[in-house]
């Protein structure tokens, strides 16, 4: 707790108030780096992952982040806690943390790497990280066109697993062809031939997901080593984005 | 077509008009047994299906619904189907079909057996129909209080499926012991020393699955043989109930 600065702040139109407010907008939250953290249970994950918040926003008399690392500790009001986060029930506490660089180069040493491309919807981001957190997976890459990775939507569904595994986010599919020296890239689609549940995993791959509405790109499916496809009862012709991806990683770390 | 009736409504006032808005409360739907569908693909699935439209409401010129069984076929215009119909994008056609009853007895010779005990989101109870259907699982009961089975959003959510399986809508737990005679009861909870991936499913099972934010009930996990539990890494606590009933299904279906 050394260095810590303490202030108060009674305005909701307090510059630094405003400067957090504007956080909400994805583009400015990407250029300043910063993440904003205003779920309960995600403040106190930070809290136990000994990561420091650049800003804390608390109620006087708030105990609960005594053995936080943070580097300005600011009281506020309710007032300014609900214009300050993102939820719409009341939150108690605001956190603002700093947004890692993800070096691309550890990638290649992962073995087993979800690709999600272009998703779009923070709920079905969030869920499909949280499921490659509780089963196996060592890395994710967001490939192409993807919502804000750090959308305080995409952090509550991801229930407490955002910074579990190292995310990263590209569009260069050079950097997919170098990985593909030691890695089978694998596409899940809805009309291979091939059924995942009779796949044989390598040891290091790229196991590719598209998004619901538009499925892999034809930029991905070309560098494909194989697709895959779930063979389903009752002409069911595909599942959610999510489920798929969560049947995916349970078969590969309880079954492979 | 035989015995079709045709008419022409002009009028959002009109009392036929009137009486379909009225569908959409849950409550006198239910009294009605009537089912509105709205989805263009769900429609097309009751024509596939050979189901009765009760009512068909198209705009004249639609010839769309050529092969599809219907008792009254209205004509109505752009005004009257945005009326009568739930989504928030524009709608071609709305149909009512009736409500089937589902005989509990019938469950008493399925081998396979979903519980879904207190489901609220509508979104979340059509997920799990869809990947019940996809995977092996022979009927479904609803136990308890849940959302509207035939709830527009479950309709969409199911993808096509809410009429794939039977689907039984119960709160009598003697009908459940009366199925425990030839099935062993299973409960999905979190904190199960057993772990799912290792357990050998037995022919006729019935396998319970909570609500997330209260998990089954104490009457239900009184009453079950044994409960099961995913192991997760990272410290992942649980997984969402779609999520959690879409894997056991799958495995269920390819690996047991």
């Amino acid at each position: 707790m050394n260095n810590m600065t303490q202030t108060e702040i009674t305005s909701t139109q307090n510059d630094l108030i405003k400067y957090i407010v504007k956080l909400q907008n994805p583009k400015f939250r990407k250029s300043e780096k910063l993440i904003l953290i205003d779920g309960e249970k995600s403040l106190f994950d930070i809290v136990q992952r000994k990561m420091e918040f650049i800003w804390l926003f608390i109620k006087k008399g708030d105990e609960r982040f005594k053995n936080a690392k943070i580097k300005n500790l600011v009281y506020v009001n309710d007032e300014i806690l609900k214009k300050i986060s993102t939820t719409t029930s009341p939150t108690s506490a605001v956190g603002i943390i700093k947004e890692k660089n993800v070096d691309k180069n550890i990638f290649k040493n992962l073995s087993k790497i979800a690709l999600i491309e272009n998703i779009k919807d923070p709920g079905n981001l969030g869920t499909i990280i949280r499921s490659a957190a509780a089963f196996s997976i060592d890395g994710i890459i967001l490939f192409g066109s993807c919502v804000d990775l750090y959308n305080s939507k995409v952090i509550r569904a991801s229930a407490q697993n955002i910074f579990t595994l190292p995310i990263l986010r590209t569009n260069d599919i050079n950097f997919i062809k170098e990985l593909k020296k030691n890695h089978k890239l694998i596409s899940m689609v809805v009309d291979s031939k091939n059924d995942f549940m009779k796949h044989k995993f390598e040891k290091n791959f790229i196991l590719a997901f598209g998004s619901e509405a538009e499925g892999l790109s034809e930029e991905i499916r070309q560098l494909s080593d194989i697709n895959l496809s779930f063979f389903m009862d009752n002409n069911v012709e595909s599942l959610n984005l999510a489920l798929c991806s969560a049947i995916s990683f349970s078969y590969i770390k309880y079954l492979n």
